[in-house]
Order: structure tokens, then sequence, then C-alpha cells
């Protein structure tokens, strides 16, 4: 199966061609680790403040990108200042040291701080309630600063290395969009290049940037303190199809995804969309007290929120499996035939300027990383973890380590399929499905305990397989060599295994962390818990038809995919993409919506100017999605030191009062 | 003085000039003369509607050039389709029949159908209340065909006799900007042309036509039905600033108008608006009580109302009567040393491409229209009304009839002058002044009615001089015959004075209109009937220290007219222009900023890339003015249907409910 050709800027990098690329190895630099670290270390602060406060956890990647960029050209300029000769600063290093600081806060988010391994606590404990059913005093396990760096090692590690060997499959075969990772490369680019196209590249960017920024900046004072205010909540469409979640919210950032993203995902968003959000989900709410019990909460497993993940999982993993099998038999296939090392045929559709693709393709395959190695470091973690985990947590026995050490890959390669589709990442689906496979493994005997720690593994794998899936395509964007990208990825996660737990130490010894009229409630604690405990009780609880359901979108997921790989390729391209079609059933109609606005412009343009569209229209998209990204910082600081939006925009039918 | 030099395309015709241009008889047609009256009409009909029933009264020029354009174009392709030949579609014909159109309706609007025609009837008689002091039951004359069209044919030629000698001042020398007048010369030009860079012009009025007519029609659907709904009220500069009127709108036209005006015009609107609505306005109005009676509605001619229009007027009057000593002076002298024709200098700053320029002025000043002629036309219509209105209004001595003659054309001039700075016509702040100068000098018996018929002279006056010279912008703009227009404007005015009375008949016959519970509640007829009351009582009825205002500001009118002759010219660029100075005291401050905004960008465009920005500038204006204008006749046309937007978006603080 091969997407859609991106409306990636292939001549980017002409100018660059005569650039002195520097070894793996000088891609690597010592000042890059310190720069990491330290930013890394602020990262996983911010995020935790975030995530503990307020449950949001905001992506960074464009954000590490910039300010790396700034520290190291400071610290080159003010040391050659004084006469001191600096090895010259590329981008290359700057790629690099990106994909450590992401790896690094990545822990933070991944690490379960404000989720799975909170849930654990006395508190939460108590929050759910002594009386209610299946919590019991047991399952209690507080914050301990040594357990949770060795539980975190354990589990870190084990999504690299089960993704990595599929880079070139991902990155090069399905020639997948990866947006973030796109826009940070673009942006990359823009900033260490001056010359011909890449400069003009670079103002386009430049002035998007701003464009972008500036919006955000004047949305956020119009966004009030409600949920129901600003833009976000703009039903552009009308209030009608607001109620299905369907408007424009003039999102920057999701509008830069959509010009990315190949047309045929964006439609898949959109069709997904208007299936799920437009009529099986309002279908299914209808059937409320008939086929679930009344009155439960819109996310509650037991009721909609039961059939939202089931059907958004079952989609993506049909998906999944059968792309995970297809280069399974692919690549054996290939081992039978000949034993050279790439026969997969790369699959890119005539626009692409056949040096460049060269030279990336080159670049990004000169320094290979044996998937012998690969596998062995994943069985070897396998194996550490299963020794180590069930000492840490009593409950969660060898062999469920090594269950959810094989589950974890193929939720890694869906999480990391997805996100290059269509940026979004699906942590917490991934999270409960694993919460819930382990914990009614278990059962009521410490299936609490075990089934929140076993999702540790599941998550840590798809956050980490998709943040390195973003960074790979950066750095095969940036000319960046795989190996150091896998290199400080892993440098990375262990800094982060030692700086994350270490970060949190500090909030959690200088607050009342979960304590919900505190200023870290760590909302989303609790939710974890009660999944747990619902998952205890096993598949019983989930509510009516779901088998059904759970099988028919599995194979519904598997038949598109053969259908696509059976029809000819034209006709293939009106084919949907399962994946693409699951994301809307949790993000909403808006981000379809916003989706589809970036394809139309995107389409527009190249119908209009194709070769203009070709060269600057990933920089106009890197310019919409950085400038969005660079302001969750402020934002950020503006939300921590409780300056809230002075203005509340809000709409309502304008009859009523 | 002369004002920079505007935006203008100065190469907008170059690929033109080789067209031929018909004498100017041939610019008016048969064909012409019909569709203006059939189009003059239906624009009758609905100024008529809107203006009774909301008291709205959307400027039609726009609307005006594309329907003529697009039903004569229809016309000769019908009949050539059928083998017959016609002659030629011209823009000189287009432009000459939009003028005549315009003329015409200008009637309905000026002819106070809905304000002091309305104000004299029965219904308001008893509307303001029979026990109001000074509402007498003498001074009532219901509505009846044919003394309106008598008084219109009366009042409605003296504004156009009195300006058209000056068309040369306010157009070549002066250089006024006249934004709507150009906007419609763009369109024009842009549909008769398909050549070079006149057609690249005509794409960007069309998408900048297409972006401000979508944009104008989504904002419409958030506006509500409430007065704080929607855009129009969006405190985009922070709740604070809105409580001064200061907000940016979005309002395209605004925008277009501020690309078309020079900076100093602009900025001078952006000063007066910070001076008066940020604090010569609050402080007063932090005096009721004191300067005069408390809880008087804010537009209360008794209170902060009174204070608005004396500022307002005694700056324009002081800068008008400036301007029109100066240029009878320059004309005087120049009468004295020669007798040729044009001598005052023309000026212009050089940017302008010498050829089209000369042709546009060869063009312009071609068909001469004698100073004698027009003169003699005045003279012989301020006699015949001064023998005729007597008849229809006994109170309304000859003597009055010939003051407001000699009023007139001091109006006209200033609301000329006015338009072609800021594009913003003051017809209701004239007609104020002149029903308190009439009223006060006939005193308790009959001042009412003489006040308002009085009025009518002055409004009409003002109102048709502010549209010829619009119109002549357009016809320099479109290398129209001046002759053309100025009997286009004869005929579209005589229509008009029957048209307009005819089609308000048929309301007045089919439906209760002035009734406040009906369909047309005509809102502003009792408020110009309560006006002419409280002028009677005089001048003592102004609040305190209004004579000392008015004096203090007409002074400063003159000073700074003074000090721009008087310093180099590269300081006179930042004297503030009074005129525009003394728009946002009625107008806001949003006005002030949407303008400021187009200057802004006009501004950094010539920075950055002076030659486009020459080319393209008011091209993209002209899109911008001419979508949002298109915008109001479905717009017109919802409400008529009593279609109302379907959501209100407002906006309040954030931390209350």
């Amino acid at each position: 199966m091969t997407t859609e050709s991106t409306a990636m800027p292939e001549t980017l990098l002409q100018p660059l061609i005569s650039d002195e690329i520097p070894k793996w190895r000088d891609q690597i630099t010592i000042r890059g680790l310190v720069v990491s670290a330290v930013l890394g270390t602020l990262f996983c602060i911010l995020e935790h403040r975030l995530s503990l406060a307020a449950g949001i956890v905001p992506a960074m990647n464009i954000v590490a990108a910039l300010l790396s960029f700034f520290i190291v050209k400071m610290w080159t300029s003010f040391w050659s200042k004084f006469g001191f000769s600096t090895i010259p600063f590329t981008k290359q290093e700057n790629t690099v040291i990106q994909t450590c600081i992401v790896a690094c806060y990545g822990v933070a988010v991944s690490g379960g701080f404000s989720t799975y391994l909170l849930a654990m606590d006395e508190r939460m404990y108590q929050l759910v309630g002594v009386d209610y059913p299946g919590n019991r005093p047991e399952d209690v396990k507080n914050p301990g600063l040594g357990w949770m760096i060795c539980f975190l090692f354990g589990v870190s590690f084990l999504g690299i290395f089960s993704i990595v060997s599929l880079r070139k499959v991902m990155i090069v075969d399905y020639d997948l969009a990866y947006p973030t990772g796109t826009a940070t490369a673009v942006l990359i680019n823009s900033f260490h290049t001056n010359t011909g196209l890449a400069d003009n590249q670079a103002s386009y960017v430049g002035k998007f940037f701003t464009l972008s920024f500036c919006w955000s900046c004047f949305k956020w004072f119009f966004s009030g303190v409600d949920d129901s205010c600003g833009f976000d909540h703009f039903p552009s469409l009308g209030l009608t199809l607001m109620k299905y979640s369907f408007y424009f919210d003039f999102n920057p950032s999701f509008i830069g995804c959509g010009l990315i993203c190949p047309h045929q995902v964006n439609c898949s968003i959109l069709l997904g969309a208007i299936i799920f959000q437009g009529f099986l989900l309002p279908y299914i709410s209808k059937q409320s007290g008939i086929w679930y019990q009344d009155n439960l909460h819109d996310s509650d497993l037991k009721g909609l929120g039961g059939y939202k993940i089931l059907m958004s999982i079952s989609l993506i993993l049909g998906d999944g499996i059968y792309n995970l099998i297809k280069i399974a038999v692919l690549t054996l296939k290939k081992m039978q035939n000949s034993p050279k090392q790439d026969d997969l045929p790369i699959c890119n559709n005539g626009t692409s300027s056949k040096l460049i693709l060269e030279l990336r393709n080159e670049m990004f395959l000169k320094d290979r990383i044996s998937p012998w190695n690969a596998g062995f470091g994943f069985i070897s973690m396998a194996v550490i973890s299963a020794l180590t985990i069930p000492i840490i947590f009593p409950q969660l026995k060898w062999y469920l380590v090594l269950i959810s050490s094989v589950l974890a890959p193929i939720f890694a390669f869906c999480n990391s399929y997805g996100t290059g589709l269509t940026d979004m990442s699906m942590l917490t689906t991934y999270g409960k499905i694993g919460i819930f496979i382990i914990a009614s493994l278990v059962g009521t005997n410490g299936g609490v305990i075990a089934g929140l720690s076993g999702c540790g593994a599941i998550i840590t794998s798809a956050s980490s397989a998709s943040d390195l899936m973003q960074d790979f395509k950066t750095g095969y964007l940036t000319l960046t060599s795989s190996k150091a990208m896998f290199i400080s990825q892993l440098a990375g996660t262990a800094i982060g295994c030692i700086v994350a737990p270490l970060t949190f130490w500090l909030y959690w010894n200088a607050f009342d962390i979960g304590s919900p009229d505190g200023p870290y409630p760590a909302p989303y604690a609790i939710l974890f818990r009660q999944m747990a405990i619902l998952g205890v009780s096993g598949f019983s609880q989930l509510p009516k038809y779901s088998l059904v359901i759970f099988c028919s979108f599995l194979m519904l997921g598997l038949v598109l995919n053969i259908l696509r790989d059976v029809v000819s390729s034209k006709s293939s391209r009106f084919i949907p993409i399962p994946t693409a079609m699951a994301i809307p059933i949790f993000v909403g109609g808006n981000f379809a919506i916003d989706m589809f606005v970036g394809t139309v412009i995107g389409y527009v343009w190249e119908r209009r100017n194709e070769k203009n569209a070709e060269d600057y229209g990933s920089s106009v998209a890197s310019g919409l999605i950085c400038g969005d990204g660079l302001w969750t910082i402020p934002c950020a600081i503006l939300s921590i030191s409780r300056i809230n939006p002075p203005i509340c925009m809000d709409f309502r039918p304008s009859l009523s009062r």
C-alpha cells in the first residue's frame, strides 16, 4: 500500500547538496548532549506541571528545535567572539539534539506520572471511594523514586527497539507524511540556509510562522475560562453541525497538517468523521438505556466511551495488523529471493526530483542499524523487564510482562503508522486497552495494579515509537544519519528515565499532588484507576454488541486494506484508510474539518500552480504548525502563572437570551 | 493644500489608451437611460423599504455599476445573438449609467421620506405626544404626491449646480481619494478590459471581491438580532478599549478605504478618534448633571449629542470655509493674471505615469461645463425654489428659502470634500444643523415645519454634491466625459424626483407607515420632529460652553489649514486634516482603527514593493470595498424577508457569568 505522495518540497535541499554532511559520529556532540539534557529537564518540568495541573500534554518538537538552535547558536557565537574556534553548527547536529530532547521529555509524558503510576497511590484509592466496588486497599503503591526509575528503564526501550527496523518501510516505502516531523525539518532547514530557493522557503516559513503565532495569541485572549469559550468552539458551520462536533475552529496547526498530509488521508479523516460523529455515535447514544446503562458519562467505558474505544481500536488494529503481516511477508520473500538489503520497491509517484530523493535515501540508509542488533536489544529488554518488573509489582507476573512486551510492538507500530498518516497520537486509547487486557487477565486479585503497570509498557512503547518515527522523518529531510538519530533517541530516553522521575519527585515532595482542590489535581489519574477497576471485572462489563462491533470494524479495517492492494492503483486512491477514519472518533469532527480545509487549500494551489505548491507548500504548512506550536510555551507559562484569558467569546442561538 | 497622492494604480489604463474613447454624446445612450430608470426605481424601492423599516441607508454605487454592466451586457449579447448589430458597450457608457442610477436613488435617500418629510405628518405629531411642549397640531403636513414631487424638484438641483464647477479643484488639484468612486472605477475598468497589467489587476479585484463578499456573508451568520452581537462588536483590542469604541471590527470596506485614502488622512482620523472618543467625549460625559441635564440619551442635542454635533460641524466648517475662500481667492487671482482656463497648478507628487495622468486630465477637462451655465442654473433654481416652496410650506418664507440656498453650497462643499477625504458622508449631521438654524430663525410660530422643510435643501445638496464628486472621480478614472456625467446626474436626479415620491407613495398607501409596532416604524422620523421642536427654542437649549466649544474648534480648523499652507511641504504632512479628525466623533473609533489597518497594510506594502503596491493597491482595495458593497443586496433581501442571523456571537469578561 502506498499513500499518495505528500506535498513535500522536493527541491528543498537542492542548494544544500554541496554542503558537507558530517559523519554520523560528528553529528553527536558533547555540547549537543549538554543542551539536550538541560532543555530536556526543562521540558520535563513543564510537562509535569501542565499534566498534573490540567491534564494537558502539548507536543514540543518544534519548540525543542527552535530553542536548541538558538542556544547552540549563542554558544558558538559567544566562544567565537572570544577567539575560540568551534565546530560549525550543522542542521544534522540540530536534528540530533532535537531528537534527544523529545525522547527525554517523552518519558515524562508517557511515564504515567499524572495517569497510570499516580493512579496506584493512596490518595487516588481514597478519591475513588473506599466503598467503591472493586477498589481494594491492597491495590495501592505510592510513588517512590527508586522503583519508578527502574520501572521506566524496564519499559521505555521496548518501543524503540521494536520499531527502528521499520524506519525504511515507514519513511521511504510508505512515504508517510509525519506532519510535525516534516514541519520541524523545514524549520531546521530554514535556519541553516541562506541561498536561493531555500531562502525563499525560509521566508515563507517565517511569514506563516509569525502569522500563526500571532493568530494563536489573538485567539487566546477570547478563550475565557469556561469550556465553551473562544475560537475553539466557533460554530462556523452553524449550531446544528456544531452539536455533532462539525465546525471549523481556525486552528493553524491542523490546517498545516492538512496541507502536508496526502489528500487521501484527509478525505479518509473527513469520511470517518461523517460516519462516526455524524451518524454512528449519535445513533448509539440514542440507545442509551437499551444497549447500556442510562446516565453514564460520555467517556464511560461501560457506555458510549466503550463503543468509541472499541470502534477506533478495532479499525486501527485491523489496519495495523494487515500492514505488519504484509511487511513481514514481503521481507521474508525478499530474504528468500536475494539477501540484499533494499528490495522493497521505493514508491514515489514521479513528482520528486530524483537527485534529492536519491541523496535523501542514500543518507537515510547509509549508516545501518542492524535488525539483528535491534532484535537482540528488544529481546534482552523484554527479558530484563520480565525479571525485574515483577519485583516492583508482585501482582504483575513475569509472563504478563512478556505478554505486554509482545503487545507493545503492535501498538507501537499502529501508533507510529497512525501518527505518520494523521499526526495524531492515540496514546490514551492504547493505554486503556492495555489496562483492560492485563487487568482482566489477572482478575480481582491484584488486577488493578497489574493493569496499571502493564499498560506502562504499552503506552511508553506507543509513545516512543511515534516520537522516533517523527524524528526519523525530520532526520530524513535534514539528511541526518539515522544511526546518529537512533543513538540520540536511546540517550535521550535514558536521560528521561532518570530526569523525569527526579523532576516529578520535586513536585511530589513540594505539593499536595492529586488533591482535587489543590493546584495539581492530576485529573486523569482517578479515571485510570476507575478504568483498571472496571477491567478487573473483565469484558462482561462492556456494553451490548461490543464484540460484534469490534469484530466487524476489525474486518472492515482488513477488507479495506485488501481492497486497496487488489484494485488498480488508480481506483485505490478512492479507498479510505482505516486508521485515518478512526482518528475523529475521539478527536471530533472539527479536527477533520481543519485538515480538510488544509487539503482543499493544497489542492487548489496545486491545480493553479503546481511548481509553486510543490516548492512552498510544506514551508507554509510548517510555518503554520510551528507558529502555533511555539505559542504552547507562552500559553503554558500564562496557565502556570494562573493568568486567565480576559474575554470569553461565546455563541448562542440569536433568538434566545 | 495638497493631500498625499493616493495609492492609485497610475498604470491602470495604460493598455486602454489605444481604445477609442467615444464622444460625450455617444456616452449617453437610450438603452442606458432605460436601464438607469429601471434600476433606479428598483433601488428607490429598496432604499425606502430599508430606511422605513430600520433606518439603514446602504450605499449602492458598486451594486449599480455591477448590475448595469450585467444587464447591458446581456442586452447586447441577446440582440447580437439574433444577428442585430448593437453599439459596443464601453466603460464610459457604464459609468454614465451608474451615475444616473446613483443620482436617481440618491433622491430617495436624501428626500427625507423616512426622516424630515415624514416627521411633519399627523402620526409623528401624535407619537411625540400631544402634551409635549412645543408640539403643536398646526405643525402637521401629511405626505402628498404632488407637493413632494414639486418640493424635490425645487431643492434637489441646488447642490449639483453649486459644486460642479469645483470638480477640477477636487479631483485634479486636491487629488482627493473618494474611495467608493475609485473602487467603482476600478471595478468598471476591470469589467471592460482583458489585456496585460489591467488583466492582472482585474484578477486581484476578483479575488479580493470574492474574499470580501464571503467574509461579509460569514460575518452575517453570527450577528444575531441584538445590538451587541457579531464581528461588528468584536473587542479585538480588549474590553476596556471597546468601551471607548476602539476595536478592530474586521470590516473589509473600511480597510479598503484605508488603503485608498492617503496616510495623512487615515492618521488624522485615528488622531481625531483618540482625541474625541478617547478623551474629550468621556470627559464631557463625566460632566453630565453639571454642564447639562442628567439622564439624557447620548444622542440628545441638549446633552452629549449637542457637543458631538458642535465639535464635528465646527471643525468641518472651519476646514471647509478656509478651503472655499482659498479656492475663491486663487480663482480671482488667476482671472486677473491670465484669462486662460487652467492655471491652478496640478499637484501630483511624481509617482504617476505622466502619460496616463495627462490623458486623464485631458479627457476630464475636455468637454467644458461653463461656470456661467452652472451659476445660472444655481441662481435660477434658487429663485424658482424661493417662489414655489413657500406655496407648499407657508411657514417657510421666501427669504428663508434663499438663506437655505446660500447655506446649501457651503454644506455641499464640506460634504463632498469630507467624502473625498474619508468616504464618510455626514448627511444627518448637516441636516440637524440645518433644522436648528432655520427653526430657531422662525421661532415658535411655524418653526417646526420651516426647520424640517428648510433642512431639505441642505440635505439634498450635501447628498447630491458628494454623489456627484464620487461619480466624477469614477469618471476621471474611466476616462469618461465630465459633461456626459453631469448631464447624466441631472437626468438621474430628475428621474429620482418623480420616481422616489411615487415609490414612497406605494408604501404609504399599502402600509401603516410610522406605526411603532408595524413593519415600517421609520425610526428616525420621530427624532427629526423632536429636533425641530428643540430648534424652535433656539440656541439657548444647547448645553453649557457650546459657543466656546464651537468657536474654538472652528478656529482650530482654520489654524490647522493655515499652518499647513505656511510650513514647508515636508512638515505639512504631519499636520492633521480637520475634516478627517471630525469624522470619528460620530462614527466611532472602530472606523478609525479599520482605516488605520488599511493604511498600515498599504505602508508596509509600499515599503516592501513599491511598484507592486502602486499597480495593485487600489485593485485590492476596490475588491474589498466592492465585495462588502455587494453583500448589502442579499443582506437587505434577508432583512426584508425577516430572516434573522441564526447565531449571536457575544463577548463578556471571562470571570463573570
